[in-house]
């Protein structure tokens, strides 16, 4: 099968330049458009990212030789879209919200599908959250959000935020075995890497943790009931449960959110063992497709008493897995364990590049 | 008024020396006896901490001074204390929990009084855990204790852990105004300071946390219900509740412990804005007899919205006040905060220090 | 003696924020006046600094009060500093090199004393870089600079860079018993405050150290020239040794700059003991006319093999004396040492403060 | 080509460890001998080092099911090596020195060829310090070596120090092209990793360094003198350039040991342009014969001024490439620059396998 040729918008920023070295030698994607701000438009990528290239992998050579874009521009985006018979794009805008959102809108009117890490659209009521393994039939929604807006071929479909990755698929996991959760409590102590570059100041994470990161703690607490939601009358209604919430906190760790966990079931209550047996038997559709991103194990349980580390476990299976430890009874609550999650990978361009696996195998790419 | 001499039992190790550097300067008690390991006994105390004193702050002269004697040798002590007319020891031992509460029984049982930061008696129905904001009426268990145990001057009163420093005084602020408190989740994110030296290693520590810290949770849970308990025939009676929850994770973080709390109160609930003035308005005993180890304002709520740090606000007051931020109504329970706490300061050698300042205003020593 | 009114340009920066705090209770001076840029005039001090204090100790109450100037506003500082009776202003200014270059002359210009934290002016020939331990002679090039600009009572003196205090006051006191020293390589290892804040992302610093720190090998290598200089006709004419060969590291760490520092003598060559007596007997005109900022021990040599520390020496003698460790002999040259010095307070504002302190027993403020 | 079993004394610790994990997928070798202190032997290799694991990289399944045997067993080692048809043994070994030098012995004496990582045998006159791009014609001496002590087919070869790798390489291609050296200072700023694990303690390395590793400074120093000498008479002859003089200093990076470099050259001096060429050229025997341990590019040139960066170059090539930066013209002696070596791949478990594939390639295995 040739690769299918896909853009990058952002493709200069933190985020772009995840997505860029994840889809070195993707089986079914190759980057052949690259847009970022004016600022960077006209320069060759390699040039644009000299001195901010901040990733242990580097670019594969063709994509530095791409002439960066500006993605401001959709019109040269559609042209070249068509000379190159592009199929979609990743958005890795950090504009403003609202700017974002529009522009995001505008390529998709213009016909180019839009698989986003921005936060612009997740609360759009007709733009799915994915998480494949949680929700893949919410893009179910793209049709109607498509007749609904007139587009043809372009449409909007975004991932949650990372903030919640390390805690959703553990909870699909016993929610389709019957197990509702009513409450839960999260305390995360996420890595620097997901602030950006330059991002968090050493003075602030040397010798220190910082008990605040704006706006992350109600992604936390609403994203999950959206990705839970089911389609009704052409929209995505929201899940009344579980109620979230949740204390964000910065850590001196480079990759890797890592949450504490606290769960209060339904009155059908599983047992710690049964858990694990759960954790240890799911499978996605990622997983029964075999998407090339998905981690073959989505979630990993360790047994040993300090694990999950962030450092040790992030990486495991690609950095697309969901790594477990600590499962025990609660006294608050039923149980509680810790998770991590690797948030650039997993909860950002992994994600991403995931997300665009199963619109593919469904035909909306 | 002159000096009371005192001692202090494994004054070589790391809690030993916070006694020994925060006793400097204090305007009742001077260290006159220091004792340890045989591995140390014998030697001037400036020679046996040689390379291994850890402290910012160094120790007085005469106490570089004086002569390290065999901790297990109770009676060498007694000859000593007469000599010296020593009042008290604090007990920094560090070995094996019967150990330590063997040795400390057998201080108290000659005649010395005993107030130890070891974990080896908290749970000792008739010993004390004390918390001078918090529950200094828990000294009228001393004299049952001596009695049941035909001991005279000596007794043992302990401190409890550094873990749950953070939150005992902000409870007890509301408890006392009448806001009961069903149950409590907590996460911490403890400082490495807290495991002595050489303690955590570093490689578990750059650009890594450790999710577990082995007896830490159940310390959590349960020690502040025997604090909270009263007094019933002779014995300390504990509290029901609250119900607590916790996990507690090692960050890389020198001093100050962090933690992340959500309360739920019973029918009676105070708003946010009731328990910030509680919360300032609060004095416990060793404020109102202006003890000189005591913080003048127990609790330091920051209205700034990315504190406390550890780094920033730990030496708040002495090391000695608990710092608040974040207070807000919490999803799942009623309200969430974080506190912080200096954790061998007020959660150790500080800690201590002010229950030998309640044990004198009260006349035990 | 009632307190000399003194002034902070660039108040609210990091620089500004350091001397702020460090004249809480100086004996001499008191801040009555502070300017900054436009965005903060106007407001008060305390409110100008909310969010962005990002020192430990706070400052001083009524310096909350003041109301932040406009630093390129030099009538309206005139006007202030006759209404206040100041005597003159701590530069700390953050601008670029030309316009701080400016606006310090015209404050001189103006009649208002500039003793600077800045590097604009570190070249400017008449104006002398002073470590008051080694060049304090170096102040009587004021009388010429004054006279050749037609300077009344303003003057500029400035202090030097902060990653070559760890070695030159060491240098001094073997330079004036004899023994002259051809050669210097030096590698530095630099603390992240040095960059202000935001400053060196927190991406650089977990599990990483960067090699170069943009300037600073430059002004290592270069101004220990003009400090040990000597005024000829009317200008600081450059020594001619030592050749110094630098690198800069940035290392995580919050304070202190280590340096590891090797050095080749003329014909005549101490041994490592002599160094060692030179150094613990040296005093420099700030310890005999016992100045409030002055560190009674200029030099502290620590004879443990691991030692000096950034964290646990840095603030000795209130972070003015250098700490010195290691002294052996070199291989290549004739010893090698290692020393350390706080770059933020010797190699900032308490270096300017010591400044201050000299020019004023010299009778210049 | 079936794969040559081999056996790892010392296969727990850390070092044993990074051997273990570097094997997995070896084309040439397979572990299938593991040997440690008696407290591991008996048991399965994956309960030996359950919790005790330290790397990311994971054991090959087949070697978690080996029986850890007793080390200094050497009988049992040679009848198991019959049986196994095992080639030689890589030594991680981790005991006192006069042990591991006897043991190292005592295996070769029994036929059994000793890799070596430990220190033990470096200054033994007949035994090889082995850099392959440097001086892999040393291998000579070992037929002298096996006559002298009457050895058949066992010796042994070792390996030097982790924080010599940076500039010897470097150095080498200069050397070979006609440039002495004369003189040489390095400051080191190394890894917590290669003091094992536990190692360092995290209170030492959060916001702090260490400028001192016992015994690392006089490794660096002379340990090259052996690796450029020559085989003279049947002995190693010590070359007598270049003068090292080392400053050694722990900073807060997990991998990868940092170098900043000067060096003097003799009177044939290169420019800066030369060296570059000089080291982008640069091949030795493990690239011409493509050992598959050997980076292809031995010397990585970074030219962006703030490179080479331990996190983010420490990976590059598998890890055993050295990456340099900040060449540039010096004040003192000719040239200096930044150097970065991965100390557990390249600086130990890495380079002894490369050695095992040149010595494998010239027949002695």
């Amino acid at each position: 099968m040739a690769k299918i040729p896909v853009g990058i918008l952002g493709a200069t920023g933190m985020v772009g330049q995840n997505y860029i070295a994840l889809l070195n030698n993707h089986p079914w994607f190759k980057v052949c458009y690259v847009a970022a701000s004016p600022r960077s438009a006209g320069k060759k990528y390699a040039e644009a990212v000299a001195g901010r290239w901040q990733l242990i992998d580097t670019y594969a050579p063709h994509v530095g030789e791409l002439v960066v874009q500006d993605a401001n521009d959709v019109s040269q985006a559609v042209a070249a879209f068509k000379r190159k018979r592009c199929a979609f794009v990743f958005s890795a805008l950090e504009m403003g919200k609202a700017e974002t959102a529009a522009l995001e809108e505008a390529y998709a009117a213009a016909g180019i599908p839009v698989i986003s890490n921005a936060s612009a659209h997740r609360w759009t009521p007709d733009v799915p959250v994915l998480i494949p393994e949680v929700n893949p039939h919410h893009v179910d929604i793209i049709p109607i959000q498509q007749k609904a807006r007139g587009w043809k071929k372009g449409f909007i479909a975004v991932k949650p935020n990372c903030s919640i990755q390390s805690y959703m698929i553990p909870l699909q996991a016993l929610v389709q075995e019957g197990f509702l959760i009513k409450r839960l409590v999260v305390t995360t102590m996420q890595a620097v890497s997901g602030a950006g570059y330059p991002g968090v100041p050493s003075l602030d994470m040397i010798d220190n943790i910082v008990p605040y990161i704006g706006g992350e703690e109600e992604k936390s607490e609403k994203e999950p009931l959206k990705i839970f939601g089911t389609i009704v009358n052409g929209t995505l209604k929201n899940a009344s449960m579980p109620k979230i919430s949740a204390c964000c906190n910065r850590v001196p760790v480079i990759d890797g959110h890592t949450a504490c966990i606290y769960l209060e079931f339904g009155s059908k209550k599983p047992s710690v063992d049964e858990i694990k047996k759960i954790w240890a038997a799911f499978k996605g559709l990622p997983q029964e497709l075999k998407f090339p991103m998905a981690p073959e194990q989505p979630i990993i349980y360790r047994e040993e008493d300090n694990r999950p580390q962030p450092r040790k476990d992030r990486d495991l299976d690609k950095g697309m897995a969901v790594v477990i430890g600590r499962l025990r009874p609660c006294n608050v609550f039923d149980v509680r364990f810790t998770a991590l999650s690797h948030n650039t990978v997993r909860g950002a361009a992994g994600g991403g590049i995931l997300n665009a696996e199963l619109l593919k195998s469904k035909g909306y790419i």
